[in-house]
């Protein structure tokens, strides 16, 4: 593995993403000897689906720089967002063993790679103590805001909902990171917690912020709505029927299938010094091949390209990067059956 | 001691109450051999004054039917209702001394009486997890409603303030009582603690409601406004000279005056078979003597009684319920000193 200077670290820090708030703090620590640790949360509560590679790509980049990583599974954070405590423990569960996977097949070394379960310390006094502190100096109205893009709040929230960004932006200081990695919409809970960590006696971390890539169907692939994703155990015949359904308007690139192969697939692919191979019919003008996105992204604009084609490829493509996945299959349904009744 | 029927220990519950919700339970749970317990939470925000005589007076009836009471000293919920963290401790501690003698003043015998600290319990993991569980089943909403009368909320409430309900609801739960006792403006709360801990899987309690007696000044003798409230530590000249500008028209008897005498007052003597004497010079008329409070009443819509004659009669007789207090000055102004800065 070659090693990076902070600079070339910056760089694959900050690949594909959003924002980075505190990036100069982020390049001073980058300048610094110290070891560095991010965090990235994910809850419990639908099914995990192929969007997860988004992020686990850049747990993958994080680790490449040297980043130690924690991935807390947030079960708690999971009821407190609507998932039915009775079930809770099974849905981690399942969690615990498919995210390893998901990461694992983004291919970096995971030997500083650390899975931390939240109701191992968000149960404890000097946590819940300072959950208490920060509701205490935080209103109502501001924990609706933070929340409001993550959780389901509907139009009767429940209180959970508005507590659910103060032990978020706790996790910070208890999982002791100098970051944390979200998407987009987890925007306005990291800025509670940059705004409300310094008040209790706590630094501001760090946040590196995913785009949120649209579903198949629909704006954001989300794992309550079956259609919009390709699930992590998804066959590759579900996978290629799923994507044949997908919205893809000829000439057009402002689709789920399209941002897919942008923001995950390419990048995977020129780390791998791979190029994007199209299989099509000699009839219909042969195999295409692309090394950029760009390229590819052209071709769609020119049609060039059919929908149909490249929605195949991706298929498969999907299919392969669910592969490592699939072999833990008989593993995966046991504990799916029980998660999701 | 002469030993009450159930029958006689209800109406000694009941008298002076404004409200007992679950009172069929009540009967079934005085009839049998249950050695029943109930609970009243103080928390220690502002200088505690005389309006807890009112309390303390139910506590007191509640030991003589033989419950066991346990007086919690709620500093989270506190520093929950905006009283600032820093001083919290200083602000129990002067409570944890205060409230004893508060209550020790009224007479009763008091190897039934336990003081517990809040924090000392509600920051255990089962009673967190409960909260978080309630959280999630009840809405921002309802929590606002509870709260409403008993945290001041302002125009923008603090998450802590909709989180206080919730405790309040699971101390009745994890401080393993029957019953609650608690004034008026506790009863959205209690109602919200019926309602959701059954849905947690904890029985309802029941609710044994004191009515609310309005200030010297204002509708309710709070600890928030000096002029409206007798300070505990007050000196008898004190007393007087507060009295002395309490609201009170000649001929009418709604005033805190009045209402501290038919709530308070005579239910005192009436405990010590004694008789409220109002000292009079002979030239007004001499000394007044009541055994009921219709009586003061009948005296003061017929102008026989002057207001000031009546003030200063008071004022003697709280000056005279403070003496077990004041006999710990030293120590309780050292206290003070500390909680109020």
């Amino acid at each position: 593995m070659v090693k990076l200077n902070a600079e070339e670290k910056l760089e694959l820090i900050k690949r594909n993403t959003e924002e980075i708030i505190g990036e100069d703090e982020l390049k001073k620590l980058l300048n610094s000897e110290k070891k560095l640790t991010v965090y990235l949360g994910t809850a419990p509560t639908g099914r995990p689906h192929v969007g997860y590679f988004m992020w686990a790509l850049k747990v993958s980049d994080l680790l490449k720089v040297g980043f130690k990583v924690k991935i807390l599974l947030a079960d708690l954070h999971a009821a407190m967002d609507n998932t039915p405590w009775e079930i809770l423990e099974e849905r981690y569960n399942y969690y615990a063993v498919i995210i390893p996977l998901v990461i694992g097949a983004m291919g970096a070394d995971t030997k500083n790679l650390e899975f931390v379960k939240g109701s191992d310390f968000q149960l404890k006094p000097d946590y819940i103590l300072d959950v208490l502190k920060l509701s205490s100096i935080t209103s109502v109205h501001d924990c609706h805001k933070a929340a409001s893009e993550v959780v389901k709040l509907g139009d009767n929230p429940k209180l959970s909902g508005l507590i659910y960004p103060l032990m978020q932006a706790l996790d910070e200081e208890y999982l002791k990171v100098d970051a944390q990695l979200g998407g987009t919409d987890q925007r306005k809970i990291m800025v509670l917690a940059r705004e409300n960590l310094p008040k209790i006696g706590y630094n501001p971390r760090i946040e590196i912020l995913n785009p949120l890539i649209p579903g198949l169907i629909g704006k954001k692939m989300s794992s309550s709505v079956e259609a919009s994703k390709i699930d992590l155990m998804d066959l590759p015949d579900v996978v290629k029927e799923k994507l044949k359904k997908a919205e893809f308007v000829e000439g057009d690139c402002d689709n789920g299938v399209m941002a897919f192969l942008k923001h995950i697939l390419f990048t995977i692919k020129r780390d791998k010094k791979e190029k994007l191979i199209v299989k099509r019919p000699v009839k219909f003008g042969g195999n295409l091949e692309y090394s950029f996105y760009k390229d590819l992204e052209d071709d769609v604009l020119k049609k060039n390209l059919h929908p149909l084609d490249l929605k195949n490829c991706l298929a498969e493509e999907i299919s392969k990067l669910l592969e490592p996945i699939n072999k833990h299959r008989k593993e995966l349904e046991k504990l799916s059956g029980l998660a999701y009744k």
